[in-house]
């Protein structure tokens, strides 16, 4: 693996080396002891097109705590493909940091930014995939249900967007079963499902339009929000939409006792979640968000020390 | 202490203990040594609602120092309580950094921050107190009248805002006189002043609309500035109304001989302050922005080292 | 040298230390060894009243790779001369960090940071000129043909602008010819011409309006964007204007073989700099670029090292 634009750049055996690195620093940290500095004397770019938190604050603090540094560029500082193509800004980053990592409206930049890079670039969101979040949300579920995942049954409720295909993909990797339960016409794209049948054909994919269903056999409960960046203006239209997907404690009531649920936040609460679930003891949202900084750590540690 | 959301929050005990540090650590780097690293693998978020010079650069440059990190999040990146609530930014970033620093435009942002947060808050500047302001502003008159500060008296001169309150219960922690002079319609708001009676009733707090009268037997004369952020459509009205307040030579004159002069920048020139005075012998302008630097590395070595 | 607002402010001793110091800690970096620390417990403030993607990321890393850190100020957080004069915002950060670097639309402002601040200011572009470019231009040079540069040849083929007067002021510091080829009405300014030649009575300074006579005994050819930032609204005009001083393959032809290709990028391809000349074996352009990193840590490691 030399880049991490999606799950599929990462073998089984790189998956399960970022996880036990994870899984170690973060114990670590959890004694109170500072990390090992994998990645001194390094230094990863940070390009964003569109603001974050988490995402922000859990790369630039990975590297921190792995003794590196961070150099972030917001979308007011850097034009991809405006001022300056992909290409050239890779040629040019390539020779000065360790690694860049770029939160981007469209994946063909990442790919772009890949092609012409000498240094790991890192997909931190586009409009295809969330590969990261995913990793996050493994590490989530790992914590609750141990390290073997196979067998067990994500389902995901809500739209079929980024975040839903790098969880689908991620189930495949790791042996579980992944079911989306989407309003019609916000289902996965008939091209992605095909891909991912292709790739992983012993994988348990399923589809359907209920949201009660999708739960009936989940180990997790997966949503997000309804409205992303750029959909302001659908807002009314889809949260009516949506609204049968909420996840309540009705949907709750439909799943297993041990089902937790998460997101990858931020919430809208109330609209695809209710307080009482992201409050109550079977969310483990906040521990998701902070597995954000665990797992990258992971990654990066494997991309730029390892590797590196 | 565990947050730093106000002066109220601190003993005198832990104020002494922060003056201890910052002089301990401000004499350290004039003697050109490094500071010991007593917030090394640490990360302090800062959070701008609202941009910055002296705040941002104090504290970065305060961590630094300390052999910690910073990470700055700016308005654009980050909406309190838009895209997501205070309480759910606190418990996120809880998990990933050591402490977090806001400046916002409600001081009840803070509260909440505080209130879900696993690490210290500090407010580096609300519509309602400033306190690490009052921090340098008592290193400062230290530097000149020495540590103790009993029975000194501080004239604020201009606008009941944010830094006078924050000034006001500094002077009442610390056994300060102080006496502010404000136009009509721009003293410190009734139930403050009550506030301060009632916690420190011992303390001697003077109001007056004359400014020379207020600096008569003022060991310091504080003046801020006229406009805030958000206040420039009423600009000329305030300038009008503040005229009478400019601290120049002539209000000097009338002030004790060893009275020194403070602002907390940025200073508009030839408005409450004329070039004379701030460029003169008897300001101590320049200095007290550098104590920012230091007094602040005292509270944060406080809240994230030694109670960390 | 306290300052570097210009390649004046340098004398021939200090510029071969700087390019000593990039030549080392750049082999230093190529051996995989870490660069020896010497800006260890130093900090620069960087200040940008425009954006910029090498600018920053080159003098960041700079500071990281030597063992400092950094603070970028945007111009949405600063405005020099706006909230606050210059002066006060050079003695308010005299007092905090170690080095300042300022990108500014007025060269005045950085004469104005310079006279009132405690520590070195660096001028990362300004309206007028360029010379840290400059610097890592003359390395890119001495990389092709070695660190004495005399008597070699570099044409600039294009706007009479901020980064040629660094280039024609650097040649005249390091004994080579330069020769300009601008349009009509877009040469380098009769004052500037005057000031160098008085000021180095010995330089070969050569102006001409045709592009093809300029590279005829060219070791390096030298271009830049035809449109700046500021001046979108000539675009068209300016475009017809320079087209003749496309430095493409036609150009190259009336070259000597060994000549190289220079560009301080963003390049706006097909413009002022074909694909193929970019692209092509001759093009040092990202060499150069990377060459950003070395040849700042040389100047910052003289600056807020050495001299500091």
């Amino acid at each position: 693996m030399k880049h991490f634009l999606s799950l599929a750049d990462a073998t089984s055996a790189e998956l399960d080396r970022i996880f036990d690195l994870a899984f170690e620093l973060r114990a670590q940290r959890e004694r109170g002891e500072p990390n090992t500095p994998l990645l001194r004397h390094k230094t990863l770019e940070m390009i964003f097109e569109k603001p974050s938190l988490r995402t922000r604050v859990s790369f630039e603090q990975a590297m921190y705590e792995l003794g590196g540094d961070a150099i972030k560029l917001g979308h007011e500082e850097i034009g991809i493909g405006k001022r300056e193509s992909a290409a050239d800004i890779a040629r040019v980053l390539g020779g000065m940091v360790q690694g860049i990592m770029a939160r981007v409206f469209e994946h063909d930049k990442l790919v772009e930014l890949a092609e012409h890079s000498a240094v790991p670039v890192v997909n931190a969101l586009s409009d295809y995939s969330h590969p990261v979040q995913a990793l996050a949300d493994a590490m989530t579920m790992m914590d609750a249900f141990g390290r073997d995942l196979t067998g067990r049954t994500l389902a995901f409720v809500g739209d079929g967007n980024n975040v839903a295909r790098s969880l689908a993909v991620m189930c495949g990797k790791i042996g579980m079963n992944f079911i989306i339960a989407a309003p019609p016409g916000y289902d996965l794209d008939q091209p992605f499902i095909e891909s991912v049948m292709t790739s992983m054909p012993r994988m348990n994919f399923e589809t359907t339009h209920d949201a009660h269903e999708a739960v009936h056999h989940a180990d997790a409960i997966y949503t997000d929000t309804w409205v992303s960046m750029g959909q302001e203006q659908e807002k009314q239209q889809r949260i009516e939409t949506f609204s049968p997907y909420q996840v309540n404690a009705a949907l709750l009531g439909a799943a297993p006792d041990h089902a937790i649920v998460l997101h990858c936040l931020p919430a809208y609460r109330n609209l695809e979640i209710t307080d009482e679930v992201i409050d109550g003891p079977r969310s483990r949202v906040f521990q998701q968000a902070h597995n954000r900084l665990h797992s990258q750590k992971g990654l990066l540690a494997l991309l730029m020390g390892e590797k590196g």
